[in-house]
């Protein structure tokens, strides 16, 4: 089953995905959040597809499938075609949050405000989560998938690069009690290269888990106005979803809702570029994100 | 007027500051975002500060005042007293995102898990937005506060230290269209070790902006168990509440509810010691950290 969430009279209302030209809706259902918490939504949808209002889907307004999400969690430095590149890289699952006000349905423009520098998009395989847990087995982790998603985790490396720092680090002095050293460290902050308004283009579907046996066999495409830029596999993923479903469950509660982008399919396509080359900020254009299986997120560029 | 969220009956009720003793349930709210939500709660409270049911405070069953914000900023790197210590330092407020899960109430303990490493405190005055907004100018930003609240933004220099990476980042190369070049970059993710469970106690209260009219004069302390860390004020925040509410919201639109941690006070006291001296994992004991007009928040560590 595929569901979304868009504009609807004056509110919000799920729809589910009939063909690739219709979509019903699902009454009493107003964002996908609301058929996680409510096993009996397939019956729901069941009916909706035999007698509901067919809509067709080039008129929806898409909202992001999950509007409010507790968190989005981000992989990062996951692709297993980074490795020449890294001198220190994890050796776990290295995460960071991007605020839910980030984000944005299918067809909404990428604002990219003059002041932001650069800005580059990064297509990634999405996991919505179910069933909620702390501590989850790596065996247990995809019973806590609802479904998959597509995300452009878009950045800026200008910001990055302006929210990094090199400081002296304070740590206790292993030699006294109220000692100190200082310890050279290097730290960045992500809120606002990779948290800004509309950085988080999500959707329009969320495809539900038993559609996609394998998360790890997808093709990911992301293609900027009409050029392919990337030209990947989820199987590149150096941590599975099952993994870091798990791993990330050791430190921060997942609730149902909550979103973890898996990290960019960034192997640079055969036809040439990366994602890095693109610039929003300078060319604008529309920039496409495919996964199989899942669909296509599609949003213009809006410069400011 | 102060504003928390108690556990009341099977949920949750607001409850107002009587006094250092008593408190009364503000009918109908069920967290400081309702009455951010609805201007008439001043009313309300003035009716349940006449006639409401009074409850003792030391029998409140604490939540965090609000509990699911959209997002949690918090400014890094903003103390005076950091300047001696900072090679590259940031020009404008740098942020990050703390996930909701994150939040505890005042007294809840703090659950520090053997595999996290280190774990220190870091006490924070921080800004509950009033009225959302987006491109705040800064004479206007304080209109947007509705009250101020303590944090105690847990940070594990263990996590922090597993979660900074060097690598080459791929930048676009100057002189062709599809080429790229290797910039040599240091970048750190803070999901871990500022978002794990229970590493953002907050609370107790919220003052409204009334009771405060200058943000910038109050002191700050950090004790544990009963040992005076931090002695500092306020007034040592590099940038103001004003100018972080402005420039955040020039990238990330700020909702009703959200909060901003304004940075650790991390003066050393003059009974010497530091934050980073405090090593929860290994002491455990209690914390609390208190703000000049605002409260103390307390929590006591659970080490698992």
């Amino acid at each position: 089953m595929r569901l979304g969430t868009a504009e609807h009279h004056d509110g919000a209302a799920v729809v589910v995905r009939v063909s690739d030209a219709e979509a019903v809706v699902l009454p009493g259902y107003h964002d996908v959040s609301d058929a996680i918490a409510e096993p009996g939504w397939r019956d729901a949808a069941a009916d909706a597809l035999r007698g509901g209002d067919r809509v067709p889907i080039s008129e929806l307004s898409w909202l992001p499938p999950v509007r409010r999400p507790g968190k989005v969690l981000c992989v990062a430095l996951n692709n297993s075609s980074n490795a020449d590149r890294i001198m220190r890289g994890p050796s776990t699952p290295a995460m960071f949050v991007k605020p839910s006000s980030s984000l944005v349905g299918h067809r909404r423009p990428i604002v990219v405000k003059e002041k932001y520098g650069r800005v580059h998009p990064e297509p990634e395989l999405t996991v919505v989560i179910g069933r909620g847990g702390s501590d989850i087995p790596v065996d247990d982790a995809l019973g806590h998938v609802f479904g998959y998603t597509i995300i452009n985790d878009l950045t800026s490396p200008t910001m990055r690069d302006d929210d990094t720092f090199h400081y002296r680090a304070i740590h206790p002095d292993p030699g006294s009690a109220d000692g100190i050293r200082y310890v050279d460290s290097w730290v960045s902050y992500p809120a606002r290269y990779k948290g800004a308004d509309t950085f988080g283009p999500l959707g329009p579907w969320v495809v539900t888990a038993d559609e996609i046996p394998d998360p790890h066999a997808l093709r990911i495409t992301c293609v900027h106005d009409g050029r392919l830029v990337t030209e990947d596999s989820t199987a590149n993923l150096r941590f599975s979803v099952a993994e870091v479903v798990s791993f990330a469950s050791g430190y921060l509660t997942l609730e149902p809702g909550d979103l973890i982008a898996m990290g960019t399919a960034l192997k640079r396509s055969a036809k040439g570029g990366a994602v890095q080359n693109v610039d929003l900020a300078r060319q604008g254009g529309v920039i496409e994100v495919t996964i199989e299986g899942i669909g296509t997120l599609s949003n213009p560029v809006e410069r400011r």
